[in-house]
């Protein structure tokens, strides 16, 4: 019941009511069978049951306890779908988007670890329309049903695309003119504000607990910092992103550029 | 060993190396007992051992089993501390710091349910140096140790005050020229970005859910909301106060008042 690590080989779940209906909207994975709660339906179930039946999907309308044994007792609100792998784009989609958009935003996450991070940074990033997300292969999360259900579903309208060489991929960004700002808190960041977000840019998060990797942060073209204050004077990789993100966003508007 | 919902009446357990030792360093709760993990102790862990023989607190090293009996299995990590409730402060405290900062920034939080949520939030707005941050005593989530968890224990530092009427403590910060902005979706809201945050700021962030109740958006002197690309175009509400918090602070910098 579980996907793999890499979401790809096996079928899994997605549930609860809007990352349900963002799968089903998007239409880009394969959909085995949509589950709704019985009774009346609401407005997003009755959208749930019209794309599956266009869809040729199969319905199964079941009660919370049936809902429990399938999935085990996580917030499902009576609503799934069994689907196939997340539909990852290859990194050269990504540098095509990049490329015709001159405002392009893309995100790049080095080595997260917790799947609530990945899927709210996800969200955040569709929320500002960015034009893909990079995700390195060999540690951290990818798109997991938790991730999926993190973003409230947005993971389903983003490009996203795992690569073996992270570093190589923000090489192949900057080629096409993508300027790369990592958040780390070393000694030559600039406060993110100072940092120019317009025209093609990307965004690296780095991991949790260690930050960006060395060669990662070497090859970002700058280190913003989010200037705190305060005691603890921390902040979560999701929302250092996201005041990120927005920055970006921002600027571009403010510039007149979207 | 729960804490009761306004964490005043009950002893309870504050648990996490960062939560327990930001508990330790703020030194405004009552501190019954500490439980560091046996085996060498880490810098932070004498830390916390030297705090509590200053403040003659029993200290007690325990392995994980006893830790997961006495706190459940929750991450923990072998720190914990015995507690006596949140020490909240009156909204006038809250009032006399804005009035003594011409650039304070107070979080009013409406009635948000999730602890994850408001966790983040308090650490958010610590990192931003806000003077106080108000919370609703009817409904919703105080200060509870899950919040402390999320918050990693800068809810600590923070001034917390709970009040009975939320929009008689928004006027009371209106009379001391402190500018209300609830964050909503309605019809009048402008992109937060438009809004001033220059001088004494309010930032009010609604329900996970519902949004602003009906008469706190009618009190706010601007409704700020953050514009959207993309299909699902929805934030988080830690995510969307986080984004204004530090739209007001990156104002307050450009302005040369921070």
């Amino acid at each position: 019941m579980r996907m793999d690590r890499k979401g790809k080989k096996k079928d899994g779940w997605i549930y609860g009511r809007r990352p349900v209906l963002e799968t089903l909207r998007a239409g880009r994975r394969e959909i085995h069978e949509l589950i709704v709660p019985s009774g009346p339906a609401t407005d997003e179930v009755e959208e749930m049951i019209s794309i599956a039946h266009a869809r040729r999907i199969p319905v199964r309308a079941a009660q919370r306890g049936e809902c429990d044994r399938l999935l085990g007792q996580i917030n499902h609100q009576c609503c799934a779908v069994r689907v196939g792998g997340y539909p990852y784009v290859s990194v050269e989609e990504i540098y095509e988007a990049a490329e015709e958009d001159p405002e392009a935003i893309v995100l790049i996450l080095d080595h997260l670890e917790d799947p609530q991070n990945v899927g709210s940074l996800l969200r955040t990033a569709e929320a500002c329309g960015v034009c893909g997300v990079i995700i390195p292969e060999d540690r951290g999360v990818l798109v997991t049903s938790a991730v999926v259900r993190a973003s409230v579903g947005a993971s389903e309208h983003l490009r996203i695309a795992h690569v073996v060489n992270l570093t190589q991929a923000m090489k192949g960004l900057q080629e096409r003119n993508v300027w790369l700002t990592g958040l780390d808190l070393t000694e030559d960041a600039k406060p993110y504000t100072e940092i120019d977000f317009r025209g093609r840019c990307g965004i690296v998060v780095g991991n949790e607990g260690d930050g960006l990797g060395h060669l990662v942060g070497k090859t970002c073209d700058f280190i913003g910092l989010i200037p705190m204050a305060g005691q603890v004077a921390s902040l979560n990789a999701a929302v250092a992103g996201a005041v990120t993100l927005f920055e970006a966003v921002r600027q571009k508007a403010a510039a007149g550029k979207r």
